[in-house]
């Protein structure tokens, strides 16, 4: 199972950006999370130039293909998504096969809504399928845990895993086809 | 009076941009109208890069500082704002000469509510005044209306030089001080 991991930050040191990596340190064998690295690349959404796309913007779509789920993590500015990350949305609008692709967003600042709910609206819009069992608030904002620590801590650690494994569980809702429940133990 | 216009679409046919245009067309002598050509120069927002201004956001800055007011036209993109116009926004969101300006925002989609207040709620977290007289819905979408004919069209031209004098009146409200209301008649 590919999760394509997505930050919604171009700062280096993202908390969301840290929260994704930590995501993909604890995924276990059978997920491979990659972290995007064309957000920052992508040139500011302009319809004309989608007859002949940039190139940025066809590996993103190349990427965004081949995942069986999406996993983002953007922050809030100014009570509202990130330029950065509605900019790749607006790319990825009429992409067919972004549509019932699922989607999990976490938000690691619990006390902002707005763009959290603008991010879920568009994403809805889009017709993805936001997978909500995988859409977690993990309060990493002002908690001051750095990204070392995250993957031992288990405020952070656990429902991050859970979040992995119901997004493996959205993707196969049969549990005689996906095995037992994730996690069985302790890793 | 000097007031910075700005469209959130980079589409050349853009019917945001093609007001904003016919807006300038239509302003008196005294209301000299600059469509900001900057946004589509912008880097996507990093915060790391706020230390060095890139030289396009500096101009950004400078033009926003010498602005009386601003007018903004942008689409709606999967029931968001437009990556575009938000990736402006964050580069202002610091910017102190950005608190308390006067900003009025046109909609050429009156069916698109969720862009709408969505940048509204955006530019009043930025401290941004907008003024609701001169914010108005011009139902351009699916007009069908070409550009040459909007500053001759009554349903546009009349509320577009409303919108204008609100601006204007906004920014000097005493009358004693402004004049009399424009429009006084004919043009």
């Amino acid at each position: 199972m590919k999760i394509l991991a997505i930050c919604g930050s171009l700062r280096a040191a993202s908390i969301n950006a840290a929260l994704l990596r930590t995501a993909r340190r604890l995924a276990p064998p059978e997920i491979e999370v990659t972290l995007c690295s064309l957000l920052g690349e992508l040139p500011l959404f302009n319809p004309d130039l989608e007859a002949a796309l940039p190139a940025s913007v066809a590996l993103l779509h190349a990427q965004v293909a081949a995942a069986d789920a999406l996993l983002i993590a953007s922050p809030e500015y100014a009570h509202g998504v990130t330029g950065v990350i509605k900019n790749m949305l607006d790319w990825l609008v009429s992409f067919e096969p972004f549509v019932n692709k699922p989607v999990a967003v976490l938000n690691a600042s619990p006390r902002a809504h707005h763009a959290d709910a603008a991010l879920r609206e568009t994403l809805k819009t889009m017709s993805a399928v936001i997978v909500e069992t995988a859409s977690i608030s993990v309060p990493l904002l002002g908690s001051g845990i750095a990204e070392p620590a995250m993957a031992s801590t288990p405020a952070i650690a656990q429902p991050l895993r859970d979040a992995l494994a119901a997004l493996r569980n959205a993707l196969a809702p049969s549990p005689s086809i996906s095995g037992t429940t994730f996690p069985v133990g302790p890793p």
